[in-house]
């Protein structure tokens, strides 16, 4: 039993999509959720610049004395998960490894594709994870880094002319190679689940990082005794580097919900 | 005559193309250039932010004992202008002054556009720089947050079905109001010229941010015998503050050419 919060930090706003995962199968838990929103998108920038922001990211949720960290940002895990497991000691979670063994274990033709940020893509971290499961799988990968510029400014709609025409470009090559499952490897990419569903057919199965790691979160922290014991609803506060107003109008897009739960705008550097 | 360089910075690569101009006019001159492309795009963060990046940049070109500063990039210059021209003994050029007094004095029906960033129209500095030189003038807005990551991964062709429907989401209500003259109001812009000008009809003149400037630092600096006599072409440093790998090609882009100069990364806090 631990009542400590439960940390959990993106380069923006897609880890709230892991956030609102969470609390579903935890809703007792505090949450700690830090964007880093000065200095989105992480995806474009440099091995060690992202280890830099990363280190600072996991820094600050670390001053909240709490008992686990989810790094929410297949960014910052692909450069930095290493780093920052070596440097607490507490469990940190990164998005990589759980939906690489649910895609695993659940293509039927052994052909999984992966999308991603230039920086998770160049990585080869969810090719990697994949085969560690199974090495006969084959993996494909796409780079799909106008997404994230997407989903922020709304245009993730599955009707909308941009995002599809996008969309295409990025995911037929994919869909030419076969593939019967895919990888959403960034936390902006559920909401552009309507899209990608469109271009890949309904034949494709979708696996979702957020979802899956904070289903292997919940299941581990359970697993070592380490869940709060609070019956009611958790607190969630939300930290952003960046100023804080308009956070709540697309927070709610990720939560699906309002944002229930302070926003306080920190510096980082 | 003085043979100090002239430092140029933006957030990214978009002030590129004013450096372009820049060589143009003042092929002698020594340039140092600064993309603060570890921490691009300004254009949707704070005011604050934007200061405290600005007033970096600026703190970095100044320990070149540069004669000259201009700040190449929209979303800095409406933000921080007053900061850095208070902070620095030399002159300081911004970009939204002279775009605004050459659509001020060509627009025929006293009809302007201006589009640029969140972050530029929310400052509402064009429209005020518009109204100094003629306050009948009538001036009609659009922030166009997807067009500096349309532009930064290569979607600006003419026939790019998703830069023409995100423009026409954008530029339709402007065409609507009958303007005749459009600021591409960030140096980003004018690599989507084509985009725009399919859009807003061949009556629309568009006026160019960075090249207007570059036209005004080159006349002041005559103005106040600031030229260097070299009779030859100057050098021009890049220096960028994520890695530079890379830089080259999304450079030749922007500059139309080979970069054929220094380009180094650093870092700033």
């Amino acid at each position: 039993m631990n009542a400590r919060p439960i940390g959990v930090f993106d380069s923006g706003l897609g880890g709230l999509t892991t956030v609102k995962k969470l609390s579903e199968f935890l809703p007792g838990e505090d949450i700690i959720y830090l964007g880093d929103t000065g200095r989105v998108p992480y995806g474009s920038r440099s091995k060690e610049t992202i280890i830099r922001y990363a280190s600072q990211d996991a820094e600050f949720l670390a001053g909240f004395d709490i008992k686990a960290m989810v790094i929410a940002c297949n960014t910052a895990c692909t450069s930095a998960f290493d780093v920052l497991d070596r440097s607490y000691d507490m469990p940190v979670y990164e998005v990589v490894s759980a939906p690489a063994r649910t895609a695993a274990l659940s293509t039927k033709n052994g052909k999984i594709g992966v999308i991603g940020t230039n920086a998770t893509i160049r990585s080869g971290a969810y090719e990697a994870a994949i085969k560690s499961v199974n090495p006969d799988l084959e993996v494909f990968s796409a780079a799909c880094p106008l997404f994230v510029p997407l989903v922020e400014n709304g245009r993730y709609g599955a009707e909308d002319i941009a995002a599809l025409a996008i969309a295409e470009d990025y995911l037929l090559p994919l869909r030419e190679k076969g593939i019967d499952t895919l990888i959403l490897g960034c936390t902006h990419y559920p909401l552009l689940r309507g899209v990608i569903a469109k271009i890949m057919g309904s034949d494709v199965m979708l696996v979702d990082s957020g979802a899956e790691t904070a289903r292997l979160v919940a299941g581990d922290l359970s697993g070592r005794d380490m869940l709060s014991q609070n019956p009611g609803r958790g607190n969630v506060r939300y930290f952003v580097t960046d100023s804080a107003d308009g956070f709540a109008t697309l927070a709610s897009r990720f939560l699906e919900s309002n944002v229930c739960g302070l926003v306080e705008q920190i510096t980082l550097e």
